[in-house]
């Protein structure tokens, strides 16, 4: 079995453990920021599965991280663990991020040992899609302002996709997916490339989102459930459906799928929707989180 | 604008709140139970759906509710909230519920005020299903010992439906389900009648899930994201989906539809799959939570 947390996730985030593992802390690179500076979702819910993971050494199983408040490049953010329950399978596991002293994020999660003999399955398939070649062309990701840093783009590939056969309404945005620099495949890359369902929002409700940007959905939360995520896996697609907004929120999902059709991962996250002004004259993107409410 | 907390919803749980509404309580009646006396997931996401508006005075906007471990009959569950932030708009809060000292569920979500023009804005149609008349000749709903009280189920209707048209494998299981005691739809019902995922794991992964109940999966969380609820619904459809399982644990999700197809909630749940023993030999379903792992 893994031994948990994985090196490579720890190194990911420049996690620093204490000798009891409940306790660590990294410094917001940029490399796990925004362009504009500002902590990105998926670092907050990449952190919470390698906290989760090194408190229980059991890998994680299904966790919602929620957006409290933002941080900026260059401050340490305090991860605690609080082990709620543990069962000789499952663990039941509070995660708290803080940054100052003030609550930035604060998780809620399973990890699992693997049951010998238990119950394993999938239960729906991949749409057909173009592949990796033909995908690209249209842009995907956080919109940047000129001269401003690649935040966690740094080391991230998005390809836009399109699905083969399905122009309807209601069809999912589909982006292929991974890290460009050569880590393995973890249920905490996992989550740190799949915090995009809002962009996918902001594409069924507006006809020309593509113009405008994903940066005008900010998350509230990102809720992840894994399957078996294998580590040799370079390139994942990302399929995301916008279902409904209200009152100037939205909900969606994505399921997380290898080139070989194996579903690793299914995501479900809700956003505050900004629209009616462009980026351009808007200024940077707001924060995530209730900052900018 | 609707007061908040709904009384409807306070006189469903026995909730009583101090005069500061972050603190309050409530018994845990045979109604707020499953058949066999433990406390029922659907109490817990209600409870907290309530404990967050009341905090806040806003509609829940989406919330994650963690089961932690167990609590009977009889046993009072008290209720904390702390609002984590709170931007002009939306609200970010935890909740806990313990009894006797021990922490029993933990939550996180979002309270909003609707943004007057805010996005609005549905992005999938309800499946076509056998109506209500047609409907209810499969049994759904908790599994029940001889003589065991019908706990939750004494104030809620089941009805399995059926897909038109779709018999392949992945169609969803769809349940018709209401309260009967005529109490308004509200986030909180929603959220106690589409606890019921697992189930449609079941029967998504166990060809003949049928006889061996829905038992047979143990929530770990459930994790509700609303749209606009009308108090004038009675009944709502349940589209239920099970997406994996690994090493004994398993993902599904739900759509919540109102009769005319307004999709008023989504949702996704992670359980604990018990399978190869069927209730016959097996005694009493086990306990939500870690408590049986």
């Amino acid at each position: 079995m893994t031994t948990l947390p994985r090196p490579s996730d720890i190194d990911m985030l420049g996690l620093a453990f204490d000798e009891d593992p409940h306790r660590g802390r990294f410094e917001l690179a940029q490399h796990l920021a925004r362009p504009d500076g500002a902590l990105y979702g998926g670092t907050a819910i990449a952190a919470s599965v390698v906290a989760m993971e090194a408190a229980t050494g059991r890998p994680a199983l299904w966790l919602t991280t929620q957006f409290v408040a933002s941080a900026r490049v260059g401050e340490v953010i305090e991860v605690t663990t609080d082990v709620l329950a543990e069962g000789r399978r499952i663990a039941q596991i509070q995660v708290s991020g803080r940054a100052g002293g003030r609550v930035v994020f604060m998780s809620l999660g399973s990890t699992a040992y693997p049951r010998d003999g238990g119950m394993e399955g999938q239960y729906q398939a991949m749409p057909r899609v173009a592949g990796l070649e033909e995908s690209g062309g249209t842009p995907f990701g956080p919109g940047r302002m000129p001269d401003s840093p690649p935040g966690f783009t740094m080391h991230v590939e998005y390809r836009r996709s399109e699905v083969q056969g399905d122009d309807e309404p209601g069809a999912p945005v589909v982006v292929w997916a991974r890290m460009t620099d050569g880590r393995p495949l973890t249920p905490a890359t996992v989550a740190f490339l799949a915090d995009m369902v809002p962009a996918a929002i902001v594409r069924a409700a507006v006809p020309n989102a593509d113009e405008m940007g994903p940066a005008w959905a900010t998350s509230l939360d990102n809720s992840m459930r894994f399957g078996t995520v294998e580590p040799e896996e370079e390139w994942i697609l990302l399929e995301m459906r916008g279902h409904l907004a209200t009152g100037g929120s939205a909900h969606g999902s994505v399921f997380v799928w290898t080139p070989d059709g194996v579903l690793v991962a299914v995501g479900g996250q809700s956003a505050n929707m900004l629209h009616g002004a462009g980026p351009a004259t808007a200024g940077r993107p707001p924060m995530e989180g209730t900052g900018g409410t």
